[in-house]
């Protein structure tokens, strides 16, 4: 049976031209910096958002935390959302890996105000940690995407309180369509980037890791320490090429297909979508569910539709490169009989 | 010049009483565990709070480590109020020692919901860290007392949850006679309890980590990590008893100078008390100053009386065992001059 | 300009095989646990060395700080040999990641005495961490290949003291070949076992960490933690099947090319070969130069020879699948020619 | 019963000179910076010493430990001996707290070569963490002195590499009486130091971490972090006070009594002194016993004496203040009947 997998974007397979890429990638042991393909992606990857360099990393995630075990010291103060990945989805690791503090800056759907991040900002005490890195996340894994406006506020902040800011961009190129802009102009609110070649970009695996040349130097080193040194890692950065030079563009199809799928939802008798989250790729909704949950997604799984339990009460359904038009439908049609059985 | 000091009650000199026994105490090694005045102090904390066993530490901010090391494993994340003194005043040290993330709780004087605290434990999934451990601090730094009911309920939750708790009771004697209970009672609302013997019970040096035989059995080795293996501790423990056993009682004093110089604060044109946190020692208000802070600060050093300078905007003003009446009465005469020369 | 590339067996790129079962690869999101091929993988694996299960990671030294983390508390000691790669060649990481005492016992190429380590196991005291695993590496990074009688002793004396044992398998194909048994058997004296799918076996990226079903649980969500959760690894992993099913066997040519090479070298007047780690497909050598070691290397490279610079006097020059016997006569015809022209 | 104690001379009770000391103590809040006697203390000792600035912490494990997590950034490399305090006797503190790699140099009575030390220090490679510092203990926890010409050896050494050298000088006084020379005279092949005033100068509690300025202020910050800012500390900077200036002269008298005990037990048949190892207050010797060792520990605590089981086969007897010559007599004696009867 094919499935329509509505989960995340993190399932998109690889589209036929990437397997053609990585079939004939010329590669190297990227440990010894011989690997042509993953420099060309690196300087590729840098060139984009416009900063000195770049680096390949095994995972969203990986680059988010040897972003900031490179950023800061032991002992460091990170300020970031309530609700961002990092914080929430990343395992706890900043402070077992980089052994720092997060400090959470209360959020509506991902945005920080400035004067929050600035109230939180450490003064000398003896007290009180540094304040080492402040983190902004674009778009937001809450479906949002955050003004270039406050981007652009919190780093002139953080700049005058001699504070990096890393952007988790795991869908950087997501909330770029959105604002309609170069990816490269949330780049200049930033010193670090990571931004994923999977998830909506199709690549198999890898995301990167851009900044400039002593910052990207040094995470080269904190790379080898947790364990991302990859050897013939061209394979992986050859899709990645495919996914930044051909797969940026379509993005806007998946939030359109996004938008499509609220609208056929919320004429659901039972189902509520959050519209204020609706910027990208997903859409949230309350489904007021008489048959319990697991029903519910079993039921879908039988009409060959892969959806995720709730969390926090929300269902969460994602387009991608792989959810034709005609599986949203099915997807509408399936919850609006489950809905009407009820 | 003899000084009147507001700073904080961490200034409290011992009494005379603290420092004959202190003279005249029996000591020995306590790392080996031959310090029986040590003992005595450590057998008495445990009475008095209900537990089975308590250690002695050099510092609130030790015991509160200690606390968090010896309950949680590397990457578990610890649930706490996002005002608290762990998260706050302890320069990041939970991340750096027992490696993991503190999660916080929006709060308002302290007080956490217990909606919120069960709202942030975590379920099993394999982007999540394990909740480890619920911190609560009672008396709150903040100035205000946290409710027993408040304290019951974050408890049954955390008890469902499996979760052990710990309080960090730094003024825990302060909150229970707010509460007109003993502390105990409080006690019971907590798995390990940190009290402090300096501060308003005016022993020199030292703090109380409190709970089951088996929890201060695993403290004990991890304060020797930690340097705080002392060795003849017997000399502050002397000290600590009296604190204990004579100076708990005489904590309702400073209470009610506290409130008799708020009322009195309250008078002056441009002084503005906090009142919602005006449970114990400390009173916290605004001044509309128009002289510089420095000056302001500095003006009252020269009349013999110690403030610190505003934490966000707040001045605070502490009582303790060495701050007569007339103390305050010159505190309140000083700022009305130099409010009305503005 | 083609070059023969003798520095490391890292650097051995994928054969033609590889390729075609890369771009057939069927794949699938594995954090979700949807790749087959990875799950392929891991099932041949855990058969392969008789053990329950097996995960996916990205690196050696990602899977051997992976079993770090998931077999110790932090504070924990681990026992390892004083050159063996945890210690020497990644780059610091159990402090940082695991938070982990490495206590290092004397080596002789790479083997302990069961005695020393036993008399390194920790007893029960106030002052001493915990010892919380055994390290042994086969083949060592020496060149040396452990015998099995060391290991079944070694984790013998584990047992009695209920401390787990991990065997660093970079190279475990090679040790087995060394020592005459399947890998199985080695794997019999060790609860988790990390093995590289690259290196002599060609595979682009990836390693296998082997162990119980319980520990492999553990170390799914601990290599989340640390970055190392991909997405569609599949790709990498059908390599792995190619290099896992088809290049084990063809390991022992390596072996022999490099005894060929050692006999040649030794011929050389000025070369001296460290003939008691010869076990491998590498040779280690003292090289009496009158030139810079710079220009040595320099000259190797414009004959189109790659090697390493010396470490701490020793050259190191390593076969794999892609030195045919040819090339190791032009790297030993050109050595001749640099030390005859001395 | 009274009991002479040899277990360790961390068992010293303070003098009545000490009681009377801290019992007039002036004392204020020591994180406040007001506490005039603990002032005194600091500057003493950094003067003592011939470095800028002292800071008291509440014990060597906190001192050694504050001197790592100070000199070094996480996931450094330290280079200390095999046998030394802070690699043996520190619950494994360092991965913890600092977040560093402890490498061990082989050491024979505490003393490591110029030329093992300096062959350990890393060179820059993508795999090699930084060596961030090295330690010397000196006096040595086995009961040797390491010799000037070591320290000055291996500080040279240290300088040429930029690396800071860390002295455990938990003993450094009796290291300089038994070497001849002013402890300043130690102190100017360390960057920093911490000596002891518990020991055999009979303070009740704690040490002196001892540097430039510039680390010290650091180090104070650091200190709070760790838990050690104590209030009114002035109590025992008081004891450390006559400990400094009147307890570091006379602990030749120690050593001296160590030697006559090592005389007098190596008379007696079966037991053998480890002469090799008599350099200050502690005699080391095997004891061929024939009944168990719980039961000579037994017999000697109810003849009045304490004393350590042994570790690692080794008996250890130390020789403080509170020991008189007829003590010692008193345990030859007993030790000879107990192997007269066997």
């Amino acid at each position: 049976m094919q499935y329509f997998d509505f989960r995340s974007d993190t399932v998109t397979l690889p589209t036929d031209e990437m397997r053609r890429a990585m079939f004939e990638a010329e590669v190297g042991d990227d440990v010894y910096g011989d690997d042509p393909t993953v420099k060309a992606l690196e300087e590729r990857s840098a060139n984009l958002l416009g900063k000195e360099a770049a680096l390949f990393v095994p995972s969203g995630t990986f680059g988010n935390q040897l972003a900031i075990l490179t950023h800061t010291k032991r002992g460091d103060e990170v300020i970031l959302g309530d609700a961002c990945h990092i914080m929430m989805h990343e395992v706890g690791a900043a402070a077992v890996i980089a052994g720092v503090q997060l400090r959470q800056v209360p959020t509506i759907n991902g945005s920080m105000t400035a004067k929050d991040v600035e109230r939180l900002i450490r003064t000398e005490d003896i007290h009180y940690p540094d304040t080492g890195l402040i983190c902004i996340e674009n778009a937001h894994s809450s479906g949002s995407v955050i003004k270039l406006s406050e981007m652009k506020t919190i780093y002139k902040i953080a700049k005058e309180h001699a504070i990096p800011v890393h952007l988790d961009g795991a869908r950087l190129f997501n909330a770029a369509h959105v604002l309609g802009v170069e990816a490269s102009e949330l780049a200049e609110y930033a010193d670090s980037i990571m931004f994923c070649l999977s998830k909506g970009l199709c690549a198999p695996v890898g995301s990167m890791l851009v900044g400039s040349k002593a910052f990207i130097e040094k995470a080269r080193k904190n790379r080898k320490l947790m364990g991302g040194g990859l050897r013939q890692a061209g394979f992986l950065a050859a899709a990645g090429l495919v996914a930044v030079d051909h797969m940026v563009m379509r993005l806007q199809e998946d939030h359109e297909l996004a938008q499509y799928l609220a609208e056929k939802l919320n004429e659901i008798e039972g189902v509520h979508v959050l519209e204020d989250r609706l910027d990208i790729n997903m859409v949230f909704c309350h489904i007021r569910l008489k048959i319990s949950e697991e029903d519910f997604v079993s039921r879908l799984l039988n009409s060959g539709i892969k959806i995720n339990g709730s969390e926090d009460g929300e269902f969460r359904f994602v387009t991608n490169y792989w959810t034709p038009k005609a599986s949203v439908d099915l997807l509408v049609k399936n919850i609006k009989n489950i809905m009407g059985e009820q």
